[in-house]
């Protein structure tokens, strides 16, 4: 019955010869994570999340889809990507695009305005897939945020320490981290003669520096964007500038820089967090980068991005070679950024009925992209995707009942421990599947062994044996494996 | 001009006045977890997956959503509970409604015909939610399933082995482990007189034993589905039967039931079963019970459920009076099946061009139903939401940058420990910060202490103060904490 039953089913799946003519896939810009992937993706996340966990974040989860209305109008040009729920009577639902609004959102709806919280969970963009490096539609976001009215550049500060915190001990190669201030590009901006309508849509251009060399990002503002080329050839001095605290010193000073109310106060900020980066000591790899812009329109003060010096594979080419990339059409081989955030304080207050915000201070990291880097080096080595301790095999026929009785011993002690599901397997197969896995313990047992009371144990690595007597055994595999 | 966008968005927003009109809630059926909540998620998911990984599974993920064919045909009636997504161009995508269909599509897109795995994710269903009974319409599934072709009933057997393991470990009172056979089922159908084209629907009908009583179920036999009286008479006297090996032997000596070869092929199987579940030493919580018959269609084989005998707080009632709840329209106060599973035999070859079949079985954790009795017990407690070990405070005024430094030469041996984001603040809130979090540690930062090199360090539990030497510091708080 219930094979006809199947049959039937299949017939119903559209082919009359009972055949599929339907594509076994997963939906474009998906994928499965098979066992070794998601072995190097538990190890990402433990770093991650120690990190987070050692700067005392909880963690909270949202539902993967959220009210339409929640999502309208945070996105800009991009609201086009998200992916809308059909409408199958009731509320109308998208899927998330990222975990910053469903954030802000839950502040704002349970009232609470002090958290320092992480978030590790998948959005959603329908966006052109790049999935060899790392783009994809469905996609893992891991944030970090300080939300509260606190001193200022404090917060800001260990969102810094932490990226620099994760970024070393991912071990992905050399990296530095970018800093900017939303209110020093708006003054430059201002005192570079950028009316102020134009403000957004110039930033968007300057966004673009780190895959465009200066003269098409200036042919853009001025081509497309109708600057003037007097407006843009002063933004092209300013944003040639990297330093530390000393620039921002230099740049307090500035002639026309210091007429702009706002971007003295990103840079007095700037130079207070240099201070306490120094405390944090993170220097070493912090650049105060006057052409890092970020795209997403909510950011309000610090922002900052995290992107390898070179990618342990392919070295990124200079800045001035950059261009070729892009005029033959071809993206930078650089993986990007690697992590990235900044501070929004006025996210929350979009969804507050009388506007109370609650100041934040943020950072993603690009797991999607570090996972790219890390399977790329898993490739060549061997990872293990168990855990398993021991193999209980046996060495002659009928003792499958034998087996069992050792494997529940074990369990019941807590070790990780398998058997074949065969009733009579062969030795060599058994030893086989421990080389092969990389289980470093075979507990064997034969009619010798059972008379004996022992247990003959294996060391998979040196095929060395040693009979250990059974009342023995578990504090001697928990011995073993704890050296291993 | 960030505070003018933000404004303008607010304005877009749907009302003129600045103010928001619209919900702030979460969709229909889903809910946000906050700290404390994911802190019992956690705990709950540790001991799941430690269990998982003991018997050597590997993990694996899926995307959320799948092309809405692959899921067409797998659900049944079911189907008109599929979340599917907007037409927005492109493939037309389901939100996933279990994740045994997407198991089934992986190994037959990947030609895997062997694998021991578990995957932890959210399903959707468009259900009708009963949320203060752990429903939802997102929700996580557990799941652990073994695939490949192995002698009879070892790997059922573990993963009985692995519904004990976790029910006893999470402790949330006793419980038992219904088991059944789908062969056996059916032949009983068979040898009761049921036409073959009513087996799937009477099965429907006896699944709700667990609910309602014989009466109610006879009824629903006769009136509803059209079944002789006689027919449905006979049922009756088989599905009122529990027991073990002893009601397996019983029954293959049983005149009629032996008349049905798919019976005694599950019967059987059944005292096999029973003889591995004894060396498993799960036979105490183990009832074969022929009164289970499962809902889903997809069982070929044995097919099982782990029930709580009484809730912790509300006893469920016994079974002749839970018919009342029924007629009151009240469902029964049990949390009813906390895991369950089978197995599954035909479901991938529905996957294969050619129809080759990898046989599975499997079971589902009830997590939800888990979490909502854990948060209820939780809710009595003090659960703690972040792990930091350290607070660093200052007693006096203007030691930022002492705080600082301090807390980054914890961070960099690698200990938790955080500070508050204040130039100066208060001795006492800091302290409090301690006492309401559960931070084990205090370390005191004031002139003094500075000046003689040492640092306060303060027991949370106890008040009791030490002055530690800098050097020794970070020895002394690992070894406090190891200790707490």
């Amino acid at each position: 019955e219930e094979v006809s039953k199947l049959l039937a089913l299949k017939a119903q799946l559209g082919s009359d010869d009972g055949k599929h003519q339907f594509v076994l896939k997963t939906p474009k810009g998906t994928r499965d994570y098979n066992p070794k992937q998601m072995a190097v993706r538990e190890k990402v996340f433990n770093t991650i999340v120690s990190c987070f966990k050692r700067h005392g974040a909880e963690t909270i989860d949202t539902p993967v889809f959220e009210l339409k209305e929640t999502l309208t109008g945070k996105y800009g040009e991009d609201s086009k990507l998200i992916y809308d729920l059909k409408d199958q009577g009731g509320e109308l639902l998208s899927l998330r695009y990222d975990l910053t609004v469903p954030f802000a959102r839950y502040l704002a709806m349970n009232k609470i305005t002090n958290i320092k919280r992480y978030h590790i969970a998948k959005v959603y963009r329908r966006d052109n897939p790049a999935m060899t490096r790392g783009r994809y539609r469905e996609f893992y976001q891991c944030d970090f945020d300080i939300a509260g009215k606190y001193d200022a550049m404090i917060p800001d500060a260990e969102c810094l320490r932490i990226v620099h915190e994760i970024l070393s001990e991912l071990d992905l190669g050399d990296f530095h981290i970018k800093v900017n201030d939303r209110r020093i590009l708006d003054g430059m901006f201002a005192v570079c003669g950028v009316p102020d309508d134009k403000f957004r849509t110039i930033c968007s251009t300057v966004d673009k520096l780190d895959k465009m060399c200066w003269e098409d990002v200036k042919t853009e503002m001025v081509k497309e964007k109708g600057l003037s080329e007097d407006a843009a050839n002063q933004i092209g001095q300013y944003v040639s500038m990297q330093g530390g605290m000393d620039l921002a010193e230099r740049l307090l000073q500035d002639s026309k820089m210091s007429q702009s109310k706002q971007a003295c106060a990103g840079l007095s900020d700037m130079k207070q967090l240099f201070s306490y980066l120094q405390l944090f000591q993170v220097t070493d790899k912090v650049v105060f980068d006057l052409s890092l812009a970020r795209g997403l329109d909510y950011y309000t003060g610090i922002i900052y991005e995290g992107v390898l010096t070179q990618t342990g594979a392919t070295p990124a080419p200079p800045l001035q070679a950059r261009a070729g990339d892009t005029l033959d059409g071809v993206e930078s081989v650089s993986v990007g950024s690697l992590a990235g955030g900044g501070r929004y304080d006025g996210l929350v207050g979009m969804f507050d009925a009388k506007g109370r915000t609650v100041p934040c201070v943020g950072v993603s990291i690009g797991i999607e992209r570090i996972f790219s880097i890390m399977e790329q080096k898993a490739e060549a080595e061997k990872v293990r995707t168990t855990e398993i301790q021991v193999m209980v095999v046996s060495a002659q026929k009928n003792l499958l009942e034998e087996r069992l009785k050792l494997v529940t011993e074990l369990w019941n002690a807590g070790i990780k421990a398998e058997v074949m599901y065969k009733k009579n397997p062969k030795l060599l197969s058994q030893l086989q599947h421990c080389e092969e896995s990389g289980i470093p313990l075979v507990a064997i047992l034969g009619e010798q062994e059972l008379k004996d009371g022992v247990v003959k144990l294996r060391t998979t690595a040196t095929r060395e044996e040693v009979d250990v007597s059974r009342v023995d055994l578990v504090q001697k595999i928990r011995k073993m494996t704890s050296a291993v």
